[in-house]
C-alpha cells in the first residue's frame, strides 16, 4: 500500500469500448498507463492524452506491476496471455482480469496464473461504460485478499464501488453470470414488451413510462424473493403461480396472435406451469427459483 | 360528476385477493359497497367491516350504479356477466372490467356490453394488492373518456394513479400484457440468477443487492431503448449486440454445465443471434425489439 510514495503504473491490455474507458479513467486519475490492443489503431486517442502505446502485449506486459485485462471473453485472455514471451513478461506481476466469462474460465486462467508464477485477481465491471471513472461504476473482485488490498489505491481511480467478494476467485464470474443473466432476461422481456405494445397501437414512447414504473417495482421484489429463497418459504397470498400463469399464457397468446415470436414466454410459462404440476401452485414465483436449484 | 351530492354506491365481482383489496379500499373511502364471489364465504370479513354481501351476482349487480369485475380472467368474467339475469340487471349501469386478459377478450367484452346496453371501461391494475388503497397503486383505463370521468372520483377511493389510456377499449390490457411481459421475464431471469448464484456457492441473500442493482439501472435504459424503437437507429457503440450474445452464451453454458434448465437464456440467445445473423450485430439490443415487430 505504498502508493504515497511512487504513482504505481498500469497497464491495460484489450481497447475495446470497456477497455478503453478504463484506460481513460486511469489516465484522469494520473496513473502513468500502458495501453496495447490486438487489433492496431485503438491506442490513438489514449496515446493522445498521455498514454504509452506498447508494441506488443509483452512490452505491455512488462511496463507496469499491474496489468488490467478486459477483453471480449477467456478465450480471448487465452490468445493474450497464454504466450511464452507474456507470461514471462507478467511473472511477478498482477494480473486483474475484468474480462466477463464463466466461474470455471476464472479458475482455469487463476490456475494457469499460479503456475507461472503471475499473480492473479478476477473481477467483473457490473455497470456500463460511461459509468467508468464515476461514482456510478460497479466492480466485482475474487481472488487473494491481501493481494486486492494491495491494488485498491489505484483501481480506485475507475471510480464507483469496489467489492471484494471472497478468495475464492471464481465469485466474481459467478457474481457477474447471474446479474448479467438478469439483466439480458429482463431487456428481451422489454424488447418483446415494445414489440407487442407496437403491433396494438401503442408507441414505444407511450409504452416507456409504464415500463419504467414496473422496473422501479423490481427491487423490493427481489429482495423478498432472495428472503423466501434462503429461508425456503414461498406463500402465495396475493399472488399465486396460477396466477402468474395465467398472465404468462394471455402474453403468449396476445404475441403469437399477432405473428410475434413468444419463445422466451413460452420457456418461461414452460418454468412456471413445471412448478404448478409438481404441486405448487399456491405458492408465490419464487418457488421457481428453488425448483430451478433442485437437480 | 355529481358525487357531493350522494355517496354513489359501488359493487365488485370478484374477491379474490385484489377483489378484496378493491373492495376494502372503497369501504376505507367510505362508499356503500355491495360485494359477491363465485365462491362463498369470501365476503366474511368486507361484510363485518360493513360491506353488503349479495346472494346472486345479479343481485350484486343490481345494488349499484357502478359495477368493478376482478376475476381471474376473461372466461371468468364471461361466465359472471353473460347470463340473461346478470345482463338484464347491468343494463343502463357502468362495468369497469379491472380482470387481466388480452386486448382482443377486452373488444370483445366491450362489443357484448355495447349489444345489452351496458356502459363498459376496461382497465388494469399494474401493482400488487398491498397497495391498493395507497398512493402506490397504479390503473390503467380505456374506453369512453365521459364515462371514465364521471367514474373516476369514486375509483380514486382505491388510491393511486389513475390513466386515461384513450377511447380504444383495448388499450388499457395492451399495456397490461406488454407491463406484465417485462414484469415476468424479468422475474424468470432473476429465479434463474438465484438459482445459478446457488450452485456456485453464492447465497440468495448475497447476490440480492446486487441484482437490486441490476433493476435499478433499468429504468432510463428502457427509456433509451423507447427512444431508439421509436427512431428505428440502435447504435451499439459501447455495447453491441454481438457482446450482449457473449454474456447469453457464458450463461447458457455456466447454467447447463450445472444441470440447471437454461431454456429462458436459450430463447432470449436465440433471438440475439437471429439479429446478427440478419447482420444487425454492431448495433445496440434494441434492435431486437424492432426484428420483434417485424413480420
Amino acid at each position: 500500500m505504498s502508493t504515497h510514495s511512487a504513482q504505481p503504473a498500469v497497464t491495460v491490455l484489450g481497447l475495446g469500448p470497456m477497455g478503453r474507458a478504463l484506460a481513460g479513467a486511469f489516465l484522469d486519475a494520473g496513473t502513468p498507463t500502458t495501453v496495447w490492443n490486438r487489433t492496431p489503431g485503438r491506442d490513438r486517442e489514449l496515446v493522445a492524452r498521455g498514454a504509452a502505446g506498447a508494441g506488443s502485449a509483452e512490452e505491455a506486459a512488462a511496463a507496469s506491476g499491474l496489468v488490467v485485462v478486459c477483453v471480449v471473453d477467456y478465450d480471448a485472455v487465452d490468445s493474450v496471455l497464454r504466450r511464452d514471451a507474456v507470461a514471462g513478461a507478467l511473472k511477478g506481476r498482477t494480473v486483474v482480469n475484468l474480462t466477463a466469462d464463466t466461474p470455471g474460465r476464472a479458475r482455469d486462467t487463476a490456475a494457469w496464473a499460479a503456475e507461472h508464477g503471475v499473480r492473479y485477481l478476477d473481477g467483473a465491471i457490473m455497470t456500463p461504460t460511461t459509468t467508468i471513472g464515476t461514482p456510478h461504476a460497479v466492480f466485482l473482485h475474487s481472488g487473494p485478499e491481501g493481494l486486492y488490498r494491495e491494488h485498491l489505491p489505484v483501481l480506485e481511480a475507475l471510480g464507483g464501488v469496489h467489492t471484494h467478494l471472497g478468495e475464492e476467485i471464481g465469485r466474481a464470474a459467478a457474481h457477474d453470470i447471474a446479474l448479467l443473466d438478469v439483466f439480458w432476461t429482463s431487456m428481451a422481456g422489454y424488447a418483446h414488451a415494445l414489440a407487442m405494445a407496437r403491433a396494438e397501437g401503442v408507441s414505444p414512447r407511450e409504452l416507456a413510462p409504464f415500463a419504467r414504473g414496473i422496473a422501479e417495482i423490481l427491487p423490493p421484489i427481489f429482495e423478498e424473493i432472495a428472503e423466501e429463497a434462503a429461508n425456503g418459504v414461498f406463500p402465495g397470498d396475493g399472488n399465486p403461480i396460477t396466477s402468474a400463469a395465467s398472465s404468462m399464457a394471455h402474453i403468449v397468446h396476445a404475441s403469437e396472435a399477432h405473428g410475434i415470436d413468444a419463445s422466451v414466454m413460452r420457456a418461461v410459462e414452460g418454468l412456471t406451469r413445471r412448478a404448478i404440476g409438481l404441486g405448487h401452485g399456491a405458492d408465490g414465483f419464487g418457488r421457481v427459483a428453488d425448483l430451478l436449484s433442485r437437480r
